[in-house]
């Protein structure tokens, strides 16, 4: 008998890997909880519990008086154990955030930086965030139980690489593990903004929808997927990408031309470089995302224009995705989606018009609720469940 | 404390559902295999062995000569201690199946049917195949552990439900499980007909492919999606509707109707009932799918030139399609994938023009290995998992 022939072998399971996921979507719990939830004996539920205490993960919570015989007390997740540090790497900014383990932010920097500057630039960047937030709030570098990065473009998740970016310029395959190794000695986490982006949405926002879509209008077009109540990376951390659908206008004289090479894409018309440079040529000043955002908000006729023609190409790309995907709710984030209501009402009657009544009866299509702070939100929550997954946890309490 | 409090209440578990999935894994397991496969003592193996071979779902097999101490014994999942019953209905036609409990089939029948003269007349058709399937084997209906069917319209999985279907009258939200009760007393599965062919070419001909999207060219045209080793099904069974999105054509005078009511829809281009449509208005005597398939496989001028067509069409929504989930294989599978070359070099095209680098490097497009098949052999290998589920074992075990 080989081990190939019977699949992975399972060393010996201590169930702690998994008692501590129970505490981690709990409040708190007593013993009869615990075994009630678990459906556990009570002494093995009293033996898991001292070691999950004795390795410091789970601690006494505010205790309520104890009843009869041994006393009840509560027990919680110990989120105050450690610290974990986030930073959602834009192509023209970057948010970086402190969090508890349980993904609860605590601290938040946001500073200019341009991500084409390639990881040797933008990395220092982020480290100095870092070394700032863990000054700011009295922690050490040792404190710091896992990181997350996410960026804009594919990532081969497993192997925390950026792979191949259209616009990364020096981020292809950069060691992004090694380079944080000798600073913190911990798990990093490397993921696709708009996965990260819609996981938070999805944790914190819509905890039930199992399936869900967020668009990410920034200054490019992307989007990420929640599949069966999972992240969706697809085969090479390139799923998502709905920026470079290709929608032809009947009366546009020249499709324009897109920064992948190919004319006519979502993104030539709607990503946040695309309207830059179609207001310049218009003959407005405006050399920044945001200020094409103002003068949208502002009511500049071109800008309308500009943001309605971007809602209804990007309404047409949306009813194709809503008809592939039946997602129960459509979230449109990213620093364009401000624009609203000239941009939403093209969107939302291309999806309706398009799919079928089905796909669209319960369909949700929201602004995003965390703004801004989607990217962090989730890596918050991701990193968190990378660093307590309960074969990690098996494995380094049974060291 | 509430039971909602605390989510899930979980029963006291046995184990033995677990068990017979690691069985239903594997040819067949000594008790040492079992022992590391599960990570269980030996006692533990030796009692939830016991109880699985007093419940007759796994049996000994063909035996090794015993070594040394308690005799080695091999055991395997008791495939043949049932039978299940499959249905993929089509459009036009019905293929039937009986299989083992593993899903091997083992009889198999076809028959011209028509899926909207309603349940009322295809389901009695349905029976009639599965008595004689009973009969051919000398299996009786308490022999019968599953039964499965897929249609093609969205399914409310859960429920068992076709849902607002767009072309079967008089399936909407119809009793399948209740007609088929009082025949046979056990659990019915009803999928959509795309869904049940990708998880067949999954589970046998690309079981290690966790991302995979399978075109159906048929009267229609749909598709399947299996997202991180599942089917994905989408919040209202609706998922995989690739045929109603519309690929505007440059030079084309007057977009066709589609039978969803809009214009220009890729089914409206690429459907067997179109490309009936469009052979007859240029003459030709055709009235079945497999007529029209028949004129391209024969080379008429006609035939081949739509058939070149509706491949460019299928080629830029599923380049949308590969952008947006990034499968590491598509299948093309359907009546009208047998036109092979006619179709699949504008498809291919499209693809490779239209999505990223990134996303068609390692894109595997292929045809269909299971052919006509595929929708009772996908059927086989679900049913036998929601049979099987080690939630459903456990309880009948313990009850």
């Amino acid at each position: 008998m080989t081990e190939t022939s019977l699949g992975t072998r399972r060393p010996p399971r201590s169930g702690l890997g998994e008692l501590l996921t129970v505490f981690r979507g709990h409040e708190s719990l007593t013993r009869s909880d615990v075994a009630e939830v678990t459906g556990l004996s009570r002494a093995t539920v009293n033996q898991r519990l001292e070691a999950l205490l004795a390795a410091g993960v789970i601690t006494p919570a505010d205790g309520q008086a104890p009843r009869r015989g041994r006393p009840a007390g509560r027990f919680a997740f110990n989120a105050a154990r450690g610290i974990l540090l986030l930073a959602d790497i834009g192509a023209t900014g970057m948010t970086a955030a402190l969090c508890d383990l349980s993904g609860n932010i605590l601290q938040e920097r946001f500073t200019p930086s341009t991500v084409t500057d390639g990881p040797e630039v933008v990395l220092p960047a982020v480290q100095g965030l870092f070394a700032d937030m863990l000054a700011a709030t009295g922690h050490q570098p040792d404190h710091v139980e896992g990181i997350g990065l996410d960026v804009p473009g594919p990532v081969d998740f497993e192997a925390g690489l950026v792979i191949s970016p259209p616009i990364m310029t020096g981020w292809d395959r950069f060691d992004i593990r090694g380079w944080f190794a000798p600073r913190y000695p911990c798990p990093v986490v490397v993921e696709k903004d708009a996965n990260a982006m819609v996981f938070g949405e999805h944790r914190l926002v819509h905890p039930d929808v199992a399936n869900m879509l967020y668009l990410k209008l920034g200054t490019g077009v992307g989007s990420g997927i929640i599949a069966n109540g999972q992240i969706y990376r697809g085969a090479d951390g390139a799923a998502g990408d709905i920026g470079h659908n290709q929608i032809p206008i009947p009366d546009d004289a020249a499709e324009p031309l897109c920064r992948c090479g190919n004319t006519g894409c979502v993104e030539a018309y709607a990503g946040g470089w695309a309207l830059v440079r179609d207001l310049q040529a218009a003959g407005l000043d405006v050399t920044t995302v945001d200020q094409a955002l103002d003068c949208i908000k502002a009511g500049d006729a071109t800008a309308v224009r500009l943001a309605r023609r971007a809602g209804r190409i990007l309404g047409a790309a949306l009813s194709d995705a809503v008809s592939l995907l039946n997602p129960r709710v459509v979230v449109l984030g990213g620093q364009l989606a401000e624009a609203e209501a000239h941009l939403y009402a093209g969107l939302r009657e291309m999806i309706y018009r398009r799919s079928l009544p089905l796909a669209t009866r319960h369909l949700q299509i929201v602004p995003s609720q965390l703004g801004r702070r989607a990217g962090v939100v989730g890596l918050g929550y991701l990193v968190a469940d990378h660093v307590f997954d309960p074969v990690r946890v098996e494995q380094a309490l049974s060291a």
